[in-house]
């Protein structure tokens, strides 16, 4: 496996990689969520580019960038083992020059959810992600369902773009009581941990009213929001119950639908999703 | 010749195209400043694939979007006398389907100069060049100095963005008289025709006051600004001198700078500029 930081050493590493190239990029701290990525790209594509790059211009002033947990030894391990070809961990100033000023931004689709509290967000993810695909230049891409928006604006940035590459969005990789894995859970403590449980368990919940025959989205976001409330640690910050492509929220009978929250469990903001209706 | 239209034609006829590629995007109605980025790409590269779309998104609501001057089978002609391998035609409803919503944005340099009088139009440019990278995917992409910010502008985008792409600028290609090659030329009744030399006039005069020793920003500038409004059918809108790369407008002594101008000409906007100091 080769490491490479630099632009240049990239793309000579990368025209040397057989094709194709299935990219799976990554903020390094890596858990089972990010290698079901790369196993799923191992299986599908002749080569695997991960990167490993804290993107800060998907953080606001405010959040968690100086916290937000490193650990490159043991990340470059699992890649390793899981079989990626190449590691590419731009440098920030490599990134970012000062004269920096290009963005890449999709309108409606980042308005809602984690825009709301975000608004930046999205604007950083996509536009770093445009720059990891112009570098890589990879036939596929890996994403999981876990940053289920993220997933579903990187697939609207790519069709109006028209980035030549297929992403593949991968399932919820979960703890065994149903947290969903995320770098940011090593800042709970231990009660904190028990607490954020009512994440999964909650949509659970509506997921099981909903296959018991409750179609009604106001119910189903009920559901949710009264186990969280239930939960003295938790304090929800969003329920939607939505279309699962337009991410438009959906109002009385619903035949399919995406059921997405964000969370705060003391000063970590958890968000979780489940589909309902196929 | 190969002419394709739909983004799925476009990417298998790419596919056959040898190595190395070069792209020239016009808005057709082709004139020889274009056909010079044709031959120029044509010496450069083993395939040249030339694109014609009128890109609605880089026009204001109130600009010329729909008198815009089209002659697709002249067009045509002229490119496969060049030697042009493939032109890919792409229909609106192809490049910008109803729910497109993601834009391309480079900031402080697309704030001052065309910028100042058309907000959007830039945003408008960078987002369809960076769709006609996604789908051609050439080596190397020919523009012409005679959109001097334009240029600017889209080199920032490469650099910011990654793209794996050389930006090659080709001198503006003039009439007799010394008018930057247009397709907005034709807009010009004989008179306007004749008065619209002022820009290259004026360009000219300001060129010879620094070849004979003139350093001053704001009297390079004056040069210009008195030559235009000695001619009644011309309205000046604006006259730069800056620095060629930051289009930061210069004061006091300059070494090197771009003199720039927009100018009216009945209703007719037209544009140039000349480098001085190298």
């Amino acid at each position: 496996m080769e490491t490479v930081t630099s632009l240049s050493e990239l793309r000579a590493a990368r025209a040397e990689l057989p094709e194709h190239v299935g990219i799976v990029p990554t903020m390094g701290y890596l858990h089972d969520g990010h290698l079901s990525l790369a196993e799923r790209a191992r299986d599908e594509c002749a080569s695997v580019v991960a990167t490993i790059f804290v993107n800060p211009t998907q953080f606001a002033p405010e959040e968690d960038l100086d916290a937000y947990p490193r650990d490159l030894e043991r990340d470059l391990g699992l890649l390793k083992e899981v079989g990626v070809d190449l590691v590419w961990m731009p440098a920030l100033k490599g990134m970012y020059p000062d004269e920096f000023q290009t963005w890449v931004t999709v309108d409606d689709l980042t308005q809602v959810l984690e825009g709301t509290s975000r608004p930046t967000h999205f604007r950083g993810v996509t536009t770093v992600v445009a720059k990891l695909f112009n570098g890589v230049q990879p036939q596929k891409a890996y994403f999981g369902q876990k940053d289920a928006q993220q997933a579903v604006v990187i697939q609207r940035m790519v069709k109006d773009l028209d980035f030549p590459i297929e992403i593949v969005v991968c399932p919820i990789v979960r703890e065994a009581d149903g947290l969903a894995m995320s770098s940011r859970n090593t800042y709970l403590n231990p009660e904190q941990r028990q607490a954020a449980t009512v994440l999964y368990r909650s949509l659970s919940a509506a997921k099981a009213a909903f296959e018991a025959g409750e179609r009604q989205a106001e119910k189903l976001r009920a559901v949710v929001a009264e186990m969280v409330d239930a939960e003295p640690l938790a304090q929800l910050e969003y329920i939607s119950c939505a279309h699962p492509e337009t991410l438009r929220e959906l109002q009385g009978a619903v035949e399919r639908a995406l059921l997405s929250m964000a969370v705060r469990v003391g000063k970590t903001r958890l968000i979780d999703n489940l589909e309902v209706g196929r």
